[in-house]
Parts: structure tokens; sequence; C-alpha cells
């Protein structure tokens, strides 16, 4: 495959920036990856893996020369480094990030752009619950959705560039606007999130009652709360303050339909509770069907049996 | 390995029954696996698959003779099948059962056990998503726990005899009480269920304004919740009319931690935030640490990284 890109400029070295780095480098889309982390723990651990071509101590530095530009730190972080790299992006340069919220950082991120520099902002949707510099690995991608939110009046060009890196790392792209993509999100990523830290900081509340019994007996549903609720602390934070409305709008629907199942627990309304978890096994299929999960049971755990 | 039963007979023959004879057969723990099930259809397929070593159409023939019985039905159902075989029980036999219910199976179960046969409630902590007699395997329960809950008055030779057929299948076993299991699994598994249910149902709902996008960008999160709430509808209907008030309990504790996590969001309390979602953290070590899962990224979905 040939360059899309001359330069990418990695700014932030966790799981995304770091897989992206690997990808891009695995199928040669561009002349050179340089990256750069506010850490100078997570630029040495760059290094020392051999994780971008170049590791460079500022974003700054990174960015100089570089036609592609990939913001890669937490949303809350996102309109910081925009200020500090925006004098010194180089004509006809693109700017996207990757972040899981988009309206806010359009607005914290897209002021500080000069012109003559294209500004697409993006969200893979993909990732694990492992994060930092040793997480990446260059299949991140492999067949999962990246959205792309241009703004009004971006250059179709620009967006087509950007698309082309993105399937030649394996995904599939989409372009939504960033309202749509906010809401969407709340409901596949955030208030699921939310919920089951929620529901692992009540089982480790609980833990002091029963001892260390909730993890010994963890593998009956609540184990896979604990994975989803591994994330990054700061990443989630970030994204909870900054996708707020359609976050709580998402939750205050939960909050509803959760109430109504205790109501039917409490009457003992059987009828109302299996046709509803009949209802939600009929999802599950369409998300197979739709290639986004296997059937392997148990997450494919590896029992055995494919 | 010597055969620890002559007969064992399971009465059901989904997941959980069916992977015990797999698993029994395999490690040759008993003289012989017989095994029935309500519906013919079902009864076919395990006949087809050579499921048991023999199938029979009716719970009265399959106990006859058997040392060890099984109850591997709803836990709804449980009480009908104990009164249906009580009469045709063997003296001397054990009848256990697999239910993730403990008090009232043991209230619904235990006045149809005749004097001189051994009641041994059990439940393994083990399973995946899929139902049916085609969803067994051998190895469910390697390194899996499995919990006896022997009433009052058991004889202690029934209890060890049981605790080894468990184990050379490949489970752990302890023994609590009945009302400390049902309230540990409240947490460990019933209330992550039942709210996995809840927020498939309203992702559900919104599929109608998003289109097929809840299930396109599953990926980020919600797709985990789409696997825990796609088990079997009729056992989890039971699971929570029977064990209502610990379920009750834990939800509403759950619910209060959610408002005040909601309460952060709204306000933009991020310290808040993240300190809870660093605490939860922490707890997902314990549960590595603890041998119940993996810390394959992404439940080792098998991006080529291990």
């Amino acid at each position: 495959m040939s360059a899309v890109y001359e330069r990418v400029a990695l700014i932030g070295l966790g799981l995304i920036a770091g897989s992206m780095s690997l990808a891009i480098r695995r199928a040669g889309l561009a002349g050179e990856v340089v990256g750069t982390a506010r850490s100078p723990e997570t630029r040495a651990v760059a290094a020392e893996i051999g994780l971008c071509d170049r590791i460079v101590d500022t974003a700054t530095e990174a960015v100089a020369g570089a036609d592609l530009v990939v913001l890669a730190v937490p949303v809350g972080a996102m309109g910081a480094v925009a200020a500090e790299i925006g004098p010194y992006l180089a004509p006809g340069a693109t700017v996207t990030d990757v972040g899981s919220v988009k309206k806010s950082v359009i607005e914290a991120v897209g002021p500080h752009i000069p012109e003559g520099v294209h500004f697409v902002p993006g969200h893979p949707l993909a990732g694990t619950e492992h994060s930092g510099p040793r997480s990446g690995f260059a299949e991140l991608f492999d067949n999962r959705w990246c959205l792309l939110v241009p703004v009004p009046g971006t250059e179709p060009e620009a967006v087509a560039r950007l698309r082309a890196l993105w399937e030649g790392i394996g995904a599939h792209v989409e372009e939504m606007d960033a309202e749509h993509h906010d809401l969407v999100l709340a409901v596949t990523s955030h208030a699921p999130h939310l919920i089951a830290y929620t529901m692992v900081g009540v089982a480790d509340d609980l833990r002091r009652v029963t001892d260390s019994e909730v993890i010994k007996y963890s593998a009956a549903g609540f184990r896979d709360f604990t994975r989803i609720a591994a994330s990054d602390p700061t990443m989630w934070r970030d994204v909870f303050l900054t996708n707020k409305e359609a976050t709580l709008e998402i939750l205050g629907r939960f909050t509803e339909e959760l109430f109504a199942l205790q109501r039917a627990i409490r009457t003992g309304d059987g009828e109302q509770l299996f046709d509803y978890f009949t209802r939600t096994r009929a999802i599950r299929r369409g998300i197979i069907e739709a290639g986004q999960d296997t059937d392997a049971p148990d997450f494919g755990r590896g029992h055995g049996k494919t």
C-alpha cells in the first residue's frame, strides 16, 4: 500500500495512538510516524519498545512538518493541546482526534485550528480495558467502525484522505454529525460504562460484608462488569463531564425501565419479566448477525468448545 | 477415576445438565447417566447427539434405581418435579439441584424428599449465554466454583460423595448456608443480569430512533451487556421471582450509587468520578489475582495479541 501521509504526528501514546502507530507502520501508510506524550515515563517506554519511528519531547516538536496530527489525549485535555500546537501546524495539514465525545472536542479544538489547516474530528470504536503505551496492538481496528465527524465547510479531499488511512488499518468508516454521534455513543458506550462502574462500586462496598466472596464468586456475571469498569479513569471522567446531557438522558431512561422491572419483581409479574428478557435476547442476535461479536459462548473464553 | 455413583439421573437437559453428563462420562464418575426432559424435542436432540447413556421419557422413569438425582430445571419448576419423583426415589439416594437460588428451592423441594433419601442442594457457578441440549460441553466446570448448601441434619457422607463428583468434573467446592448464598449471588449475578437486561431494553427502544446504529456501533461497551442479557428468559424470570428480597436490596443500593454518580456528572464533580473509577479498577485486579478471569484484553476476543 502506498503512503497516505508523509508524516503522522501522534499526541498521546496510549492504547489508541499506540495501536494506530503499529497498524500504520505495518501497512506502510505513512512516511514516518512521530509520537509524543506528556509523561517522560510514557515516552521512555514508547522509545524502548519502538512504538513509533521517532519519539520527541514536546507536542510542538511532533507536529513540525506533519501532514496528519492525531490528538489522542483524554477529551478534557484536547483544548489545551490544540492551543499549544496551533501556531506550529503546517499549512495544508489535517488535524484529527480519537476522542469518545465529539461536540465538546469540536468546541474546544476548533478555535485553535489556523486558516489553511483541516480539522476532521474522528472516533474509532475500538478499545480494550487496558491503557498505556504497552497496551497497543496493530489489529485493534480490524473490522471495527471509525466515525468521522467533519465540521461544515471541510474540504472533501481532507476527509477522503483520513478515511483512506482508517480503512488502510482495517476499520470501516462512516460519517455523522457531532450531536448524533454523542447520542448514539451515550447509548452504546457511555451509559453502559457508568452502569458497570456503579455495579462494581456497590459490590466493592459489599465486599466488606461478605469478605472476598464477591471476588471469589464473580464468574456468574459480575466479572464481566468489572472488565468494563477497569477502563482508564481519566478518560471516562472526561467523557461523562463532556457528554453530560446525552448521558444523563439515557441514564434517566435506564432508571425508569429499571424501576418498572423492580416493580415487576416486587409484585411477582413473571410474564412482564419473561417478555422483557425475550425481547433483549433478540437484540443480541442482531449484533451477531451484524458481525459486531462472535457467537462463541462466554466471550470465547476458551473452554475448549468453539 | 472410579465411579462415585452407580446411576446418575438428570432431570432437564439444558446447558448445565448436558455439560454435567459429558463431564461425568468423560471422567468415568458414574456407572450410567440417564437423562430426561419435559420437551420431546429436547429429548430427541439429546438422543441424537448421544448426550447421555440413556434418554427416557419421564422423570419417574429416570429416577428409578438412581443413586444420584440432579434437578436441572428452572427454579420455578423444581417443586413440581420433586413432587412428581418423590415417591419413586430409591432409598439411600441423593437428590441435588443446580438452581441459582437456594432458599426457595429448599422450601419447594424439601417437603417432597422422603425419609431415607438425602437432599443436598447445590449451585455450580458456571454457564454461558447459550441454552438447550446442544449447548453443553465437558469443560464448563473446569476451575469454576460449585456451592453446596446442605440443610441442617444432612449426613456428611452424602455431602462428601456429591463433593467428590463435582471435584471429579473439575469444580472447586465450598459449602455455605442458603441465606448467605442468595445474598452473595444477588450481588455477583442476579443484580448484574437485571441491569444488563434493562440497559439492553433501553437501547432496543432507542433503536427505533437511531435505526440500526445501536447494533452497528455496539462494540464500544454495549455489546458485552447484550451477551449477559442473552441468557435463558425462563431461568432468569424464576431467579428474580424467587430471590426477590436480596435482589431488590442490591438493586436499591445500586440505584442509590447511580444517583450519586449522576449528580456528580450534573454538577461537574470530576474528582468524585475519578476516585470512583479508580476504586472499581482495583476490584478487577482482585478478580484476576483470584484466577476468576484472565487479563487478556477485550475478553480475549482474539485480536492476535494475548
